[in-house]
């Protein structure tokens, strides 16, 4: 069995204003499918970032893998796959997608989640069984609360209807949050921060503590906006709301700042998690992350961690360590929901809900056949069917095709829509508090 | 596809009268053959250590496994397979097979090559292209030397030929080198020690050294038998012969006194490395032996760490923390060099020869069909057939089982056959020297 044709779909997914350190997001997230065929007539799907940068390296890899045995991967990963380790690997001003540092560890992965997809389909089995036998059966994820201006995702004849509507404040985040538990069924919540003042986003917290009680772990993550000094102060102030299970995730920047945190609040007796996936972003950083106490939990990604395998290294390498694991998302449809559902169940040590954008992108916009992936639960269930589980709508993958080249931006650039969209003159300063 | 049959096989293979720290090895090894079948049709086979205390773990797993979808090894692994970390897991006075506390995982590692060879019958692949493809495609092995008496393995119409003869000096072990360098190739070379006055052993790896050049790595193994000034002084005199990839291993017992000869070593600018399968057994030993500077090269071994993906395992931990990694071996008969091969291929870290005591068992003694292993410069090479690429010879079987049957003795004792055939009032003192 060899790979015999390699194929990219780059597309644009509708993504209403939600808001983070990074700025703004724009009305379309970028993406790109690939699809693998095999000489024998298997066919293998992935997900992978979008843009130009992504397409680049998936070119790349292309005469690589045409030819390939879709067993190999190993090779592949020796002789291409593995991050550039020369210098700031970090995720502290580029945003997961866009770092070349990592562009050829995410275009493995994309291969390695196609090359799955055709292994389970050959074999007949799912690709968490593929792995060692699944560590569970059902992927559990968190509710993942953004700021967010209103109006939906898309433009023009794709404008999305937003069920969220504005949310710049504690009680309307309370709101959104009790629409994606009624929706999903989540048991795990995540606010992404360092959009607001640190007292609304401390408030914004208590108030989802108040309504949903301790039964739902809380976790915060405001990509480095704040100074070691305003962490601490978060981390004393949101002491209770972030133990039993939740987590303090990426307060500042650096693993030096980090650590910094860690010391100051273990000092104050308050030993409430830090996990990051903006100072570790690959397996060489976890050690290191690790020696100087900087991350308790780190967040995986089967994109750019270098995919499902890396995940389940990771967690091993976690579990040797004492460390925790979570798993980090970006917007993504349904190919990277299965993607990442099947790398949560193939990892013992992933004990806490993985994050997911899922419940911002619409049916509209799905390119898998059936429709959405379903949640039981605020749990992805591993489908009974071989592979990945999922197969792509072609028509849906061309429509989606069809508007990214219409698109006139081909990477993602928060800052850049936060000067067009709210305050011309905006600047990502970290810390900014 | 489920499993619907499990039986397991004893075998007593022909053993020369070698010597280690332990003892002396009696006219047989004990072994154990695992053969599993699906309900359709595939059959799956394995080797596990012999004996009453191994056959008791198998019989002991064998309810879980009648019925398992060979996959789902995760679950197995985490109801029943991991280690007993409750006390002294090291190997320092029990022989590996022969501690209670990793049994159960033993037990798991047979199950799991046996379901490994299912799974590439099924698949149509060799087992080390399961496991997310090869790291090489041959392995390396290393020359494993033992000081030891006249005569050859078994006993009466079972004796066999010794071509090594009598081997108790420097002189008489470099014939030794070399007769099995000239059949198998071998690139490295491990001497077992502990059996003679060190200095005689530090004259041996010097005789070794000058017979065959720097081109040949050294290793030493004397199982514990030295205090930590001994083996400082052997580190000491043996600084250059050790070095360019060569190692000192378990020179003393325990993680503290592993440690401390380290100290004392480098405080003296010699760097040579400690390798450990004794204070060393399982994948929670790792972190502690590398935080304390203990071990610098972990010997994984696809039996009681408990299987071949846990080697790989063991290689991405070491990789993670920049430790090396090599294979410890136990007398074996083919189906466990091929675990032991498929073990090393899969593990991108393993860049020491692994060892074998292969040479030491006969072509009437191997069970494999179409005869022994064969080695190429040194190496197995994977051959390009599926699951494990060797099926059992079942006549052979059955007669090592027959021969298993007629013996008294049903766990290994190496102490008790010294004094039986050296000194009737030998004890295993540590440190001896």
């Amino acid at each position: 069995m060899r790979i015999s044709s390699f194929s990219i779909h780059p597309v644009a997914v509708a993504d209403p204003p939600i808001r983070s350190s990074y700025g703004l997001h724009s009305p379309y997230a970028l993406r790109t499918i690939l699809i693998l065929n095999t000489d024998d007539g298997i066919t293998g799907i992935a997900e992978a970032h979008g843009g130009d940068g992504s397409i680049a390296a998936l070119n790349a890899i292309q005469p690589m893998v045409l030819g390939m045995d879709p067993f190999q991967l190993h090779a592949l990963w020796s002789n291409w796959g593995k991050p550039d380790t020369s210098g700031d690997r970090s995720q502290t001003w580029m945003v997961p997608g866009e770092n070349p540092r990592d562009a050829r560890t995410r275009a493995f992965a994309a291969v390695e989640a196609a090359c799955l997809d055709i292994i389970g389909k050959a074999v007949g089995k799912p690709v968490c069984d593929l792995l060692g036998g699944r560590a569970r059966d059902a992927a559990p994820f968190s509710a993942y609360l953004f700021y967010k201006h209103a109006g939906g995702g898309g433009e023009g004849a794709d404008a999305r209807e937003d069920e969220y509507g504005e949310c710049l404040s504690p009680e309307t985040m309370v709101r959104q949050c009790r629409q994606m538990i009624e929706k999903y069924g989540y048991k795990e919540i995540k606010l992404k921060g360092g959009v607001l003042e640190p007292e609304i986003e401390i408030e914004t917290i208590r108030a989802l503590r108040r309504e949903f009680g301790p039964g739902y772990p809380l976790r915060i993550d405001p990509n480095c906006a704040w100074s070691v000094e305003t962490s601490v102060h978060v981390g004393r102030s949101l002491r209770e709301e972030l133990s039993g299970g939740g987590y303090l995730e990426d307060p500042t920047a650096s693993m030096e700042g980090m650590a910094e945190v860690r010391k100051r609040l273990l000092a104050e007796g308050i030993d409430t998690p830090l996990a990051s996936n903006v100072a570790v972003t690959g397996l060489d950083d976890v050690v290191p992350a690790w020696r100087t106490d900087a991350v308790q939990v780190v967040l995986s990604d089967p994109h750019y961690w270098g995919g499902i395998r890396n995940v389940q290294r990771l967690s091993d390498l976690c579990d040797a360590l004492g460390v925790g694991v979570s798993m980090h998302s970006n917007n993504h449809l349904g190919v990277s929901m299965m993607i990442m559902a099947h790398a949560c169940c193939v990892s013992p040590g992933m004990h806490f809900a993985c994050d997911t954008h899922y419940p911002w992108q619409s049916e509209q916009d799905e390119v898998i056949e059936g429709g959405r992936v379903k949640f039981v639960e605020g749990a992805v269930v591993i489908p009974d069917k071989p592979g990945l589980g999922i197969e792509l709508d072609m028509d849906q993958v061309g429509r989606l095709e069809e508007r990214y080249n219409k698109l006139t931006y081909r990477k993602r650039d928060d800052a850049a829509e936060m000067r067009k969209h709210v305050d011309p003159a905006w600047q990502r300063i970290l810390p900014r508090w």
